[in-house]
C-alpha cells in the first residue's frame, strides 16, 4: 500500500472530468460530474470536493495515498496560487479557486489552464511522451497552446505563455477575434474559421457542393476537399498555409522534438498532416525543422485529467 | 578564501573576450585575445587555456577556487556535450569542443550558443535582471536572440530554440537569407536590411539625404528619418512594423517579463523603442503585452562573457 496516487480534474462549461491516476501513469478510475456554472460558479469546488471523497471512499483509498490534486481551467491563471483571473465559461471571475480547493479537500492543489494541462498529458502518457521540448495544439472552436521547454511546462509572467492562439497572422483584414483584435491564429485556422471561410468563399464557386449545405462543419470542408471541391479546397490550402507558418515561426523559438495535433480538426488526420508538413518546411528553418516530429494527440478528453495527475506529480515535493 | 568563480569565454571571429568573475557577479579581471582562425580554428581551445591559466597566475587564485569555464560560440551547439556542429565565423564544423576544453583546462565547462549567453548575460547582472521570462533580441548584422522560461535558458531539441532571426516574416517577396530561405526577420530588420531596404527606396525619393552617402550605415539611416528624410521615415517604419510583430508573437509564446534589446541596431534607443512598443502593442494579446517591459541591453560586449560565467553559476552542482 506504498502507491501514491495523484487526481486530475479538468473543468469545463458542461463536465468537470475527473481521474484518480497512480504515479506511474495507471488511471485507477476516471468519472466526470456536471458543471454547476450558476451563481458564477460558486458551487463548483464544493462538488469537486464531494466527487473526490466520493471517490476515494469507493476505491478504498486513505488521502494520505493522495499526493494532490491538478486542476485545469479554461482562462487566465495565476499558477503560483491557483487564482483564476477569469474562466469565462465557468463563470470565474478573480476566484480564489486553488486556496479554496486545498482548504477544502486539504490535499495540495495545483491548477492550470486547460491547453497546458492537455500539453502535460499528452507529454505524460501520450503522443508526446517523455520529450523534453513539446508544442500541443489543440485545433477546435478556438485554437489552443501549451509547451513543454526544457521538460516544464511554460506559463510565462503572467500565464499567457502559449496563447498561440493569438499569434498575429494577418497584419490587416482578419477577421475580429475575441480578444479585441483581428487576423489571430485562432480566427484563421480554427474549426470556425474554417467554416466562416467556406461560407465567404463558396460563393465564388456556384458548384461547389458546401453551397447545399444548411449547416456547415470544419469536417464537411474537409470531406468536400478530398472529392476535389475546388471551394473547400481553396480555404483549406489557406488555413494550412497560415498555420504551417506559425508553426515554423514556434519551432525557431522552441524548437520542439514533437508538436501534438489534437482537437476536432486534427480529426481529418493526413488530409491535414500532409499538406501541413509541406508548408511548414517551406517556412521552418532546415536545422529545426529536421528536429521535429508531428503526431497527433493520442489522449483526447483525457489528456486534461492526466495533464492534472501530471503536473502533482512534477510539483509534488 | 572561501570564493568561488566562473570563467566566461565568448569565442568571435575576431577576439575572443574572457573574464573571471565571482559567483557574487563581481568582474575580477577581464580580457581579450586574438582568434586564431587558421586551420579551422584547431588552436583556439590551446590559446584559450593558456590564457585562464596565466590570469589564474596573474591573479593568485587556484584552479579549486574556479567552479567552471562557461563558453559561447556563433552557431549550432550541442549544449549536452559542448560538441560544435558549425560555427562559420571561427571555422569550426563537427568539434568537439567541449570535451577538448575540459581535458585540456581539468575543469567543467558548459558551452551554448553566443546569442543563449547575451541573454543569460542581461539576465544575471544587466537590463533584464532577475526576471524568470526574458527575451534577448540582438539586431546588428543579423539578429540574434535568447530566451529564458521559467528561470532557464531554451536550448530546445538541437539547438536551434530561440533562433529568432529566422523566423519566417514574408510569406513571399522577401530577401534571400543565409540559411537558403527568404524573408525572414533577419532580412527584414537587421542593420543588413535596414541598409539594403534603404538602397532600394531612396530611388523613389530623389531628395533624399541618403542618395548622398557612398558607404549607408543603419545609423545614417536613423539619423535621416530623424531629420524626416522621407525615405528614411518609410524604411524605419516597415522595418519596425516588422520588428514589433515578431516581438508580439514571441509575447504569446513565452510571455516574458522583459524584452531586452541589444546591438548596433538598439543603439538609435528611444527613436527605435517609442515606435516598436507602438507596433508590438498593435499587434500583441492585450493580457500577454501588459506583463512585458522593454529594455535596452545593459552589458553591450560583455554580456557574452558575464552570461558564460551565468552558465558555470546556474549548472554547477
Amino acid at each position: 500500500m506504498n502507491e501514491k496516487y495523484c487526481i486530475g480534474a479538468d473543468i469545463g462549461g458542461t463536465t468537470i472530468k475527473l481521474a484518480v491516476i497512480s504515479t506511474e501513469g495507471e488511471i485507477i478510475k476516471k468519472w466526470e460530474i456536471h458543471t454547476d456554472t450558476s451563481d458564477r460558479g460558486k458551487n463548483i469546488t464544493s462538488d469537486i470536493n464531494i466527487a473526490i471523497n466520493d471517490a476515494l471512499d469507493e476505491l478504498h483509498l486513505h488521502k494520505s495515498s493522495i499526493l494532490g490534486i491538478g486542476a485545469g481551467a479554461p482562462g487566465f491563471v495565476d499558477t503560483d496560487t491557483g487564482y483564476i483571473n477569469e474562466a469565462i465559461n465557468i463563470g470565474w471571475k478573480d476566484f480564489d479557486f486553488g486556496i479554496e480547493l486545498k482548504e477544502l479537500t486539504g490535499l495540495p492543489v495545483w491548477v492550470d489552464n486547460d491547453a497546458n494541462l492537455a500539453a502535460l498529458g499528452e507529454n505524460w502518457l501520450g503522443a508526446g511522451r517523455g520529450v523534453e521540448n513539446l508544442i500541443a495544439v489543440t485545433l477546435g472552436t478556438g485554437v489552443g497552446g501549451g509547451i513543454i521547454a526544457n521538460g516544464e511546462v511554460l506559463n510565462g509572467a503572467n500565464g499567457t505563455a502559449a496563447e498561440i492562439g493569438h499569434m498575429t497572422m494577418k497584419k490587416s483584414g482578419g477577421a475580429p477575434c475575441n480578444c479585441g483584435r483581428t487576423g489571430c491564429l485562432e480566427t484563421e485556422t480554427s474549426a470556425t474559421a474554417i467554416v466562416r471561410k467556406a461560407k465567404e468563399t463558396v460563393n465564388q464557386y456556384p458548384a461547389s457542393t458546401l453551397s447545399e449545405l444548411e449547416a456547415m462543419t470544419a469536417r464537411d470542408v474537409f470531406e468536400a476537399a478530398d472529392k476535389g471541391d475546388p471551394a473547400a479546397k481553396e480555404v483549406l490550402e489557406d488555413v494550412i498555409d497560415t498555420l504551417g507558418l506559425a508553426l515554423s515561426n514556434l519551432t525557431v523559438t522552441i524548437n520542439p522534438n514533437k508538436i501534438v495535433l489534437g482537437g476536432g480538426v486534427s480529426k481529418a488526420g493526413e488530409q491535414l498532416l500532409k499538406p501541413l508538413k509541406q508548408a511548414y518546411i517551406s517556412y521552418a528553418l532546415p536545422r529545426a525543422a529536421e528536429a521535429c516530429k508531428f503526431e497527433l494527440a493520442e489522449l483526447g478528453n483525457d489528456a486534461g485529467v492526466i495533464g492534472g495527475a501530471s503536473l502533482v506529480k512534477q510539483y509534488y515535493k
